[in-house]
């Protein structure tokens, strides 16, 4: 599949930020920021920028929550790449103080991404006005679409397509619940109610369907796909950035520095925490169900494996 | 996803015992066996029937090598369950011995499954004949399509076309090298070239596509679509039963029984056999090589995980 107008994003460390409270050390996230350099991707989203407080500190809830200037400085500075990905950080809404936030010209950060459910997508726009007007580059991800009263995504859908600030529209499979079919059936709804924006995709690989799912999106006419390096991502975790690379077959793209960070830092990664598919989150995204409960299951280690019990229990819920 | 036509056949035991040189204990058989009773697939291949030799024996290649009619009886009649799915046992051409072949009404075997390459395709008609005349429900199952010459893969069709004892012609992707348009593209050819024959469909899951190919070749007409527990089998394994059995949402089907002999036998079995994607053969995937390599390359425990050094050495090949 070849198609010029097909940007891949990678969102590493904020979605893997989402297992570990964002403790990657500085080196991890030097690595990372490096193959993407080196691999060429288009945007690499280094966490979330939240806003601190008393109760919710950096000590405890990670460097990449926040995204100081510094921190994401010290990792762009690192790297002595010519080829420099666009870099992005996403904002919760309700959870971020827009006033803060300098002038694109003035920082490192190039992009910001908006998430929020679909009853915050009016918070989420004037958050994004907000931001455009400082010039960023701006996406909106309506989160968890696949739970959501389908007329008021719809309602949402006619919002953001009155704002021109909104450069991206994503749809996000929060809970790994879709099939292929469900891509398309999502994919046509945002360009009917929603036919200026481009369209952007997230998925999760709940059902082994994160990276299938991505090429379904990328036929139905997709244009800024998320992926992450070894897949790496809550729950299950999202599409596998080497896979996809591959598929592409944009010649711009190297897969082999993603290869690379893998062994030397994803493999030992997995002695300390947990991604990728299995059972218990295969059931959870079938049901439609936030992985909170998927994941909590895991977290017990004497019965993490018992899907027979969690899918009981699922069922009965 | 519901169409009556769509069956489904268990794999587990005859291409999860690639792994393990069919060493799996009587017990692990039954349980499989009475889960696919209960959740009322269709068919279930519960091994190989090739020839034994002094060289190739029982007690190196395991029982389910060799399906002795005893064997299997003793794991039909273990389980009391009502519904019975045919039983399938698969021939290698070149390696079996079919005038040892009672007829079908004398035995516990109710189909047989020749594989067969693309220059063996006669050999496997002309096994498939015997089958047929002895009674037997028979597939040809055309391996490593995706490194086949596209015209002797045509001319295979052909034949196959003719011979009216083929009663299903399978798609096979052994190396786990398709995406979604090689599933249609493939199953395009095979209808053009065998209109005649129902289609079933093989997948392989080295690039996390088993599952979704497996979706793929649904939407394209494919009737008889292979899956395994938890998804074992040789490489990256095949596409797991329980997710097929979500996704089809046919009542026939029932995927408690599926979870329970997960959690009961096969969470225990990943102690000592490994199955499953990881970037190994995700690589050997999208090169559309031989599982071989790969599998070899896995088989070393101090460096089975750097993918780096494996892509730059198959790609340097």
């Amino acid at each position: 599949m070849f198609r010029k107008e097909l940007k891949v994003l990678d969102c590493t460390i904020r979605d893997g930020g989402l297992i570990n409270n964002y403790q990657f050390s500085k080196d991890f996230v030097k690595a990372v920021y490096r193959a993407t350099c080196d691999a060429a991707v288009d945007v690499v989203e280094l966490g979330k920028k939240l806003e601190e407080s008393d109760e919710y500190t950096r000590e405890k809830y990670g460097a990449w929550n926040f995204c100081d200037d510094d921190d994401l400085k010290e990792v762009i500075d690192s790297c002595d790449s010519e080829y420099r990905p666009l870099v992005a950080v996403m904002y919760d809404v309700g959870r971020v103080d827009v006033s803060k936030l300098q002038p694109r010209d003035q920082g490192p950060i190039d992009m910001v991404r908006v998430a929020c459910y679909v009853h915050q997508i009016d918070a989420g726009i004037d958050l994004i006005k907000r931001c455009k007007d400082l010039g960023y580059e701006t996406t909106i991800n309506i989160m968890a679409a696949s739970a959501a009263i389908e007329t008021e995504l719809v309602e949402g859908l006619v919002e953001i397509n009155k704002a021109d600030e909104v450069d991206y529209l994503y749809l996000v499979d929060s809970f790994g619940a879709f099939y292929s079919e469900q891509v398309t059936y999502y994919g046509e709804m945002y360009k009917k109610y929603a036919p200026d924006k481009e369209l952007g995709f997230h998925a999760h690989n709940n059902q082994q369907l994160a990276f299938s799912n991505t090429q379904q999106a990328i036929i139905d006419g997709v244009n800024l796909l998320d992926a992450t390096i070894n897949g790496i991502g809550r729950g299950a975790g999202n599409c596998n950035l080497e896979l996809l690379l591959n598929f592409l077959k944009n010649p711009k793209f190297n897969v082999r520095p993603v290869y690379k960070v893998i062994q030397e830092h994803f493999v030992p990664l997995r002695e300390e925490i947990e991604w990728g598919f299995n059972d218990i989150y295969g059931i959870s995204g079938h049901l439609n169900q936030h992985p909170r409960d998927a994941m909590k299951f895991r977290a017990d280690k004497e019965h993490k494996d018992n899907c027979y019990d969690f899918y009981v229990k699922s069922i009965e819920a």
